[in-house]
């Protein structure tokens, strides 16, 4: 877990307001639930391997009786610090329904924890940008949800991504039809997923390792070995089927299809739109063509997506920036009745490591006062020049002047002027930092 | 603890952005920690009364012989969620010293999590707002810190605030002149710290109660019962010597008196100035005089502090919305040498219950789709919209209009129009929303 220093914490916020600030654009409605949920509720099956990295939080008052009577050192956690969103959001959900919309669009941005080993890249406190949409059926949900992200990715200045899409009904209908029983899908699954890192040569000598019979993993083989376009959808479902066995889930195809398509000509339009309209927005929309590619080997890890699955591809990064897709069983289990439900979640941290946003140009000044200038005088200084709508700092004169310039420039601070027993408003000298952080 | 609905989600990140903007124009540097800090580190006897409130996190991969070996629960538990964000201010500042501006002016804004029994106005998981000034052993930081504070009082519109101020070397000073030996100041204090809620006889009766001897609560009865004047400060020195046994601390009774005088004279200073200045802030400064009272027993729990405290008092609350001082030797306890510092703390959730922030206005809209419009088409106007700066949300036309349009003006929404399949930009009649919630 990491500390942020000021630079850092600044370049954070910038880069959520953004987000928050387009998803709420977007129709997305803020909430935030507690960090902690009950323990029986973060290992109820819905977190899948998260849950086993759950930080378990110890009932309080414990006594050595109750350590004595334990039979599981889970047994005296009555809480545990959640590890995603989606999990909380489901119980927010259940727990608040009649106070939401009929279709609610929820936006989350929190941190998650998991015991994970620390590695680059990886951190044990980090932060989660969700969106999810409950109560919408239809695939204009999945367009809403993968358009305002896009729209995220344009304003954070991230250009040349794309999104990759793909729908849990292929790719069971695809191992169906190459021969896998239903009750290994999600175990061939598992070694699919790993496509991007080990190759399709990996991934078969895998499965032949695991012992998989030979006729489907042969199958599977010739699959993976055809050539996938990249742009497939702005053909639309003809070249979605060229890319799948014959007589996979039509309904499947020509929903992903309308989805893709959708998005293309929703952001094509809105391009247009944003060419003639007047306003500083229009300028951010930078249009990456195609933004949508079918891509039919992508699997999600989480075993609860019932339907379109979806991730942003970076061109320069081998890892995802965020994926979703739909869920439409899992609130149910919460509920206790259906609830269809889509999702996106960005990975905030590897977004942030991507994005340099300029700071809001708050004018910064620092009045460098003399030690014999008495506090009221320097702090009504100060005040004054807050209420013109500046960011101000004071500072004692230090003796030596290089480094403390240096520092001030660092911290984000444009000019300066030195404050005297007798200095006035109008009295004071405003000069630049920068030009006295060099040596000479 | 709390789930966060939208519209009171929304609130909260108002109220939040306006301290976040008040403090940073005052110079002030957000940074973050993690929640939770080492157990050891919690448990250090910094906390006061707070460390037995930490929600302590299990240690991972906890075997059964683990249990049996523990010889208290805590052994089993190596991180704890923290209980305030001074503690960890400290363990950041030791950490990082080097990278930070030799006078260090922190800002935090973050939940704190404390195992407190639920009860009205008490929560488990809360967020503070603190600020502190770390390097500076002058004045110029407490009047730096009230100032801010009242400035971002002023700025959520919590008129008639004044802020309570005492020094812990007046306290000493006052129960060593009448009687009280040192080792017995700590718990004298405890009883002293209720006066608010059980009045002078209340007091005396329980140290009486508590077998103190009588002489020095005798002399302790005759002083509480002087009355005290409410604006003391304005009056300097002299006045708040006649409130205390003579002989008591002349630095700190100076030192006290020039603070309250930078702030009020700072005040001054920069209300006209904001008179005569041009923009919005000038509006927002709605000066209470006098700010500063002094409080010969105002006392604040913690153990830590060494000089100034102050609190933020509310003419209509007998629980004060905030407060701090001057805690010079706390941070040595981290670092191994003393470092002078300062800092003042919000108490957020009970000042976001008093605040009526108005929102951002953001002009919001909702389009209101019949059910055969194409998504492509639905979203394509959506974002259209959005480009020209408005916040939007796609609905579908629902058969019962009544609760629908309660429902969006309930969550701000204040314009729709119906959306049908020949809809384009220029047809789209907006009309206001509240119109259509009327039962007719």
């Amino acid at each position: 877990m990491r500390d942020f220093l000021p630079a850092e914490k600044a370049r954070r916020e910038r880069v959520l307001g953004v987000i928050r600030d387009t998803y709420r654009a977007h129709g997305f409605d803020e909430i935030e639930t507690p960090v902690v949920e009950d323990s029986d509720r973060l290992h109820a099956g819905l977190g899948g391997d998260n849950e086993k990295l759950a930080f378990a939080v110890m009932r309080r008052g414990l006594t050595m009786e109750d350590l004595g009577a334990a039979t599981d050192p889970l047994a005296l956690a009555d809480l545990g610090l959640r590890f995603d969103l989606t999990v909380p959001l489901a119980r927010f959900y259940a727990s608040h329904r009649s106070e939401l919309p009929s279709v609610f669009r929820s936006l989350q941005l929190g941190p998650v924890w998991r015991a994970e080993r620390p590695q680059k890249g990886r951190y044990r406190q980090f932060v989660q940008c969700d969106i999810d949409i409950i109560g919408q059926p239809g695939i204009i949900a999945e367009v809403e949800l993968i358009t305002a992200t896009a729209a995220v990715l344009d304003a954070l200045g991230l250009t040349g991504c794309s999104i990759r899409v793909n729908d849990r009904r292929l790719l069971t209908g695809t191992l169906r039809l190459l021969g896998f029983p239903d009750r290994e899908h999600p175990s061939v699954l598992v070694t699919i997923d790993k496509l991007d890192k080990i190759g399709p040569i990996g991934v078969v000598a895998e499965l032949r390792d695991r012992g998989f019979p030979v006729e489907p993993v042969g199958a599977l083989e010739a699959f993976l070995r055809r050539p996938t376009p990249r742009d497939v959808l702005a053909f639309g479902e003809e070249a979605m089927r060229r890319m799948l066995p014959e007589g996979v889930d039509p309904v499947a195809i020509a929903e992903l299809s309308e989805i893709g398509l959708a998005v293309e000509s929703a952001r094509d339009g809105a391009h247009e739109a944003a060419f003639h309209a007047e306003g500083a927005r229009a300028s951010t929309l930078a249009l990456d063509r195609p933004l949508i590619q079918f891509d039919p080997w992508l699997v999600r890890g989480m075993g609860y997506y019932t339907g379109a699955i979806f991730e942003i591809a970076h061109p320069q990064l081998t890892y995802s920036l965020g994926g979703g897709g739909r869920y439409d069983t899992m609130i149910g289990t919460f509920l206790g009745t259906s609830v269809p439900a889509t999702g996106f979640s960005l990975g905030f941290e590897r977004i942030v490591d991507l994005v340099t946003l300029a700071d809001g140009a708050q004018d910064a000044v620092a009045l460098v006062h003399d030690p014999d200038v008495a506090p009221a005088a320097a702090v009504a200084l100060q005040i004054a020049l807050i209420a013109q709508g500046r960011r101000v700092r004071l500072e004692q004169r230090p003796r030596n002047l290089g480094p403390f310039f240096a520092q001030l420039a660092a911290s984000g601070f444009t000019e300066f002027a030195f404050v005297h027993a007798d200095s006035t408003r109008d009295s004071l000298d405003f000069k630049p930092v920068e030009a006295n952080t060099s040596p000479q």
